[in-house]
């Protein structure tokens, strides 16, 4: 029984209004057109259009996939005309800024549209997802001449965009990178190389794709420093804006991989003839900066397609769970054959789904919120204190998001017991899709080393204080509620905090002097973080519930199961912070005490 | 990069030899034969066999699978000359008892070989493993002309079995089935019915298919209670034992699956024209206590496919690791680039593989030696004992160890980053086979309530008693050592073991009076009591190491290995007990919160 999918706007609506403060954050400068009623009414254009076009070929395309021949890729059916229609609708262009053709929205507003999108089809939205990353970057760091020639055709989706980092002898490790860029004195250069595992890489549905590589110039130093950014189109573009010769690169594979089926992964070939034609972005040397620019947007994207593929799969499942009756629950009075929803495992199974699937969300929309306080407010001081919370969130996000997801699906699976192995019934393909989100744009071990490293240690904790400054005031605040329920979630939250604070204190004390030790404990710390920040998410949810219910809000099932879903993680899920404490403090002598030879 | 397979048999060796103390059951009354230099031998000559004609068509069957072609089954290529030389070098035989045919062989010894065909080629494992549970079912429940008739080409493995019990609309709970039987008037009975995930239920490796179809008489009760077990042979026996013609059953379809493609899993629809010839098992409406005879063992055997399919991830991902020089690793003080194996967190992930690994197969393995003492011991007393620690710990090896292996094989994918998801690399089939092994034999859920009720509550805790006790008798041996690691070991183990009792005792507390909050805790209460008993298993391997070094054992390298194995357990997974007694003393009212109209 294959689901059909709903965009969750409720809840959606929930964290933008009353977690990530949408009303303040359409009273920054230049986002004073997203009012809660203008955000709500774009969520729900956008909830059809994700219904209606996106999830109906989500399923087709993972069986039917991409077709490669001779360098040519064909996406599967449906997918050209749902890109056309994405981009006459105006969808693609809405999170890109105004000068360029696009509508300026808040980040927390697109990251809800854009949940729609990965959860309706998540191949099809890494489509222009990557063309977002690859404008941003332009945008940021680009001369303003290729910025009139690339940017309004690749906002309109005219044009797609990729990202070209990995080489097959450079997965993860930038410095190996070994593709060539070469001047030809034209102001332009001559880049070759080999690229892998680049997403839509090759397809049809656009008149033009424009790449963005990174190479090596001729004199560039080794390692990291000595990388550039280039803008290699698939076709060469006029003096006047029109198409002109096929530029000197081709896919020549694409890959037969886990999930994300209808999502091409292209190998690809640059400068095989005579070089391929590229425009340096930026200054030369500096490509992993301005790569990074895109990568920590992917990054929060990434984190969402976490959030996006649970929802997806708590959806299937549970339409399944109501629909399947079978047996008589344990513990059931009514003696009679249930749906299965009804039997205890499978409401856990459910509920714990919901839970994290709520956490995550509030997380990510929250983060979001803080990049546009980061970009659009007009204090300094105030901006830069936003952008130390992004950028300790963000691998959180991305890592903890992820991981969960795999979980998640996972008991997505597990709720349709057989029916979920079998592939027509759509749970496995969430499972499967899912399997990607910890290894791209950085691995779970690269998140991790960036938190633990970059965005706790070398600054000493201090955003990281701030972050469990703000989980204290919260967990003040519940503990003085009055309220068994709200004094209950504090409680857990105070356990969960201390762990972190804990782990924190750990790990302060032994990032250089035992560094190895410290990495081997870095995806619990990214994990501990995770559910301790989630767990304050769903502890303001808790608060902000009771509240409406004490003001006669009447939509009391909603808020009832808000407050009990947040209870639930407090008591279940947020008792996951001493696990992860005790693998950290106990140092992780033991997970380093084997050489290849001990293996 | 995709491995071969190489049997691990010194580890298998050092459970069989040091843990599970083969030579002591190789004492009992018909298993003289089976002493630890036979079994040495017997496992290096099946490692051959899995190695050499088993692993090498694993992949390929996994990307061709199996044809159905108008109720014709034709298994991937290879198949049938592997089946063929599985049976004529005597595998299939090997288990089964020798007045049949068989070898006799002690479970424990069979359970290393079984690992071996799992880890080589899990789809083709399913067909002697399903042929095994009938032979044993009818060897424990037919009448003696029905064994006479079946065993010796079953046991040969001319014949293979199948197990009929899922229908359409009776999916775990069988007091739905509706397959009926008729008696024909000639001692036989006309069968009809729609079976559902019937594993090989149609193929042509071999002449005949046996199946053991659940069906009920005209006269039976409702429910579980009148159920009947029947012999329906795909073609029917002549007197002389020769085949004749084609009963009333065929194969509908095969399902297009997840994972163990080349494992035809079928619709099978019995007596569409005149009712299909079967033939009644034991006594009527005594069909599920038969089933379960089969269903026991088939779960141990499921449990070991959780084992076996995580040894063939970690392989897969230790080769990849080894093999893959990436990045200087964190902490590394060389400056060089390195194999991935020394970044900290994949030395991590291949540490918690391996120690998972190994604590699973001790406890499977060590079950297996109490079914053989349960089985052959001279005194009834001491048969029942070890019968209690079977009934106790099968639940916990087939729901943990499958739960373990979805994590392990997802690990395995996560140490080839990008590479893991390419299909041809290998990972991801694990990962996709081993997710339908904490569905099929019974959910995780059903085995959980299984041990929450029929295995503890139901007996007032005693078999769980008796266990904490042993564990509790090395704890003691473990802190009384004088051995800096032991003792830390035994500490850790004194900790798990204490949540296990903790847990045990809330269980017993709210079982009968919130049997709902209980069930909706039994899946982590099954969790807690397989980390701590496997925690056991590594705590013991810890102790015998030592001796063994302190003894003079040159084996060095692979002993020190066990104790840092047991030790990372110990520091980094035993910790995981709290997490699951938190949760179930919590009592679990917030997982039951809701109700349809909450979700």
């Amino acid at each position: 029984m294959m689901t059909s999918y709903t965009a969750p706007q409720r809840d959606m609506l929930f964290v933008l209004n009353h977690l990530a403060g949408l009303e303040a954050v359409s009273q920054l400068p230049g986002l004073e057109d997203a009012t809660p009623d203008m955000a709500a009414a774009i969520l729900d254009e956008a909830a059809k259009f994700a219904a209606g076009v996106l999830a109906p070929i989500n399923a087709s395309g993972d069986l039917q996939g991409c077709r490669w021949d001779n360098g040519v890729v064909t996406p599967a059916d449906g997918f050209a005309d749902a890109y056309a229609s994405f981009c006459e609708t105006g969808w693609n262009a809405m999170p890109a800024q105004p000068e360029f053709g696009g509508q300026g929205l808040p980040s927390l507003v697109s990251s809800a549209v854009q949940e729609m999108w990965k959860s309706a089809n998540m191949a099809f939205a890494l489509c222009p997802m990557l063309t977002l990353g690859a404008v941003n970057a332009i945008a940021e760091h680009a001369s303003d001449e290729l910025k009139a020639v690339y940017l309004p055709k690749m906002v309109s989706g005219e044009w797609t965009g990729t990202m070209n980092l990995t080489e097959p002898n450079a997965g993860s490790d930038l410095a190996a990178v070994r593709s060539r860029a070469v001047p030809a004195g034209d102001g332009s250069y001559r880049i070759s190389g080999t690229k892998i595992f680049i997403t839509w890489g090759e397809h049809d549905m656009a008149e033009n794709i424009v790449h963005l590589v990174l190479a090596r110039l001729p004199d560039a130093p080794e390692g990291v420093k000595g990388i550039s950014l280039f803008i290699v189109p698939k076709y060469l573009v006029n003096a006047d804006g029109s198409l002109g010769a096929r530029n000197d690169l081709v896919c020549a594979s694409i890959e037969h991989k886990l999930g994300i089926h209808a999502s091409p992964t292209a190998v690809m070939v640059f400068g095989e003839n005579d070089g391929a034609i590229g425009y340096l972005v930026g200054e030369p040397h500096k490509g992993l900066a301005y790569m990074f620019t895109m990568m920590n947007h992917a990054r929060l994207n990434v984190g969402m397609e976490g959030v996006a593929i649970s929802e997806r799969a708590f959806q299937q499942a549970l339409a399944y769970a109501k629909d399947r009756v079978q047996g008589k629950p344990m513990g059931d009075s009514s003696g009679q054959t249930r749906p299965i929803l009804y039997h205890p495992d499978v409401r856990r199974m459910l509920m714990d789904m919901k839970s994290r699937i709520e956490a995550m969300r509030a997380l990510a929309y929250q983060t979001a919120a803080h990049m546009d306080y980061a970009h659009h407010h007009p204090d300094e001081a105030v901006r830069r204190e936003h952008q130390a919370r992004v950028e300790l969130l963000t691998p959180v996000v991305k890592g903890w998001c992820t991981e969960t997801s795999i979980n998640v699906t996972s008991t997505g699976i597990q709720v349709h017991g057989g029916m979920g192995f079998i592939e027509e019934t759509g749970a496995a393909q969430h499972f499967r899709d899912a399997r990607i989100t910890t290894i791209y744009e950085g691995t779970t071990a690269i998140q991790a080393n960036d938190l633990i490293g970059r965005k706790v240690a070398r600054e000493g904790g201090s955003s990281l204080a701030v972050l469990l400054a703000d989980i204290d005031a919260t967990r003040e605040q519940l503990l003085a509620s009055g309220n068994a329920q709200l004094s209950a979630i504090g409680a857990a939250l105070a356990r969960g905090a201390g762990a972190l604070a804990e782990a924190r204190d750990w790990l302060l004390a032994h990032y250089a002097s035992q560094p190895a030790q410290a990495a081997a404990g870095a995806v619990a710390f990214l994990k501990l973080t995770g559910v301790v920040a989630g767990g304050w998410m769903m502890a303001r949810a808790a608060q902000v519930a009771t509240q409406l219910l004490a003001d006669g809000d009447s939509d009391t099932v909603f808020l009832n199961a808000k407050l009990a879903t947040a209870r639930y993680y407090a008591d279940q899920v947020l008792p996951e912070a001493a696990l992860y404490a005790a693998q950290i403090t106990q140092g992780a002598a033991s997970a380093l005490a084997l050489d290849e030879e001990g293996f």
